[in-house]
């Protein structure tokens, strides 16, 4: 595993959303994009050579409405880059860990991604992304 | 603001998380650190150009302890690299956000910290730090 290639922030609202992380960062998003198999819309920021994304709900049945409605707003995942995530996935199930989906998908911003379930990392929704 | 210089984790037991964070990186914590006036003991793991601090409480009052009791293990902070924080503590109090400290003060890993509360952070805990 490499750099935090983002963390995902669940919001209720984007563009509020957006605003607000335009005045911390001081700079604004640079792009959006939905994702309509998980039922996201995102919003992305640039902090050095790491990504903030912003995730909003698009129906109640999203894993976002859920997260929100049993947690409130805030950190949802971490994703780490991968150069090799088929690799990774066989080596991180070798160590025991569970990762949730045996076949990398089709994730946002042009990656293939898989996620490993947070019972087995401490609480913590880890994303692993590999370039498409 | 710069890159994330790291993601603070919340643990039970960091002897055990130190064993399961190597597996998951494929390498081991790289320094161990108590922060006595924090009331935690942490662990730094490289992840390319970031880090991962792990957080144990080492007294019931310590804010960890408060955290795990509250939320179960998971991500505590976010941690985001300034080169000025005295000057990013007044850019982000005149943006209205609330920072917690007025002064900066001495975190671990040798550097300057202050927090942002996360009522108005989108739920999120926020650390800027500087390098000493």
């Amino acid at each position: 595993m490499d750099k935090i290639e983002h963390i995902g922030i669940a919001v209720k609202d984007i563009e509020a959303s957006n605003k607000l992380f335009a005045s911390l960062f001081g700079e604004p998003h640079y792009k959006m994009e939905e994702v309509a198999s998980e039922g996201v819309k995102t919003s992305f920021f640039k902090t050095g050579p790491n990504k903030i994304e912003l995730l909003e709900a698009t129906h109640p049945d999203s894993p976002i409405a859920k997260f929100i409605e049993k947690k409130g707003e805030g950190i949802h995942h971490i994703a780490f880059a991968v150069s090799d995530i088929k690799a990774e996935i066989k080596r991180l199930k070798a160590e025991g860990f569970t990762v949730l989906n045996e076949e990398p998908k089709h994730g946002a911003d042009n990656k293939l991604v898989a996620f490993m379930h947070p019972k087995t990392t401490n609480g913590v929704l880890i994303e692993l992304c590999e370039d498409r």
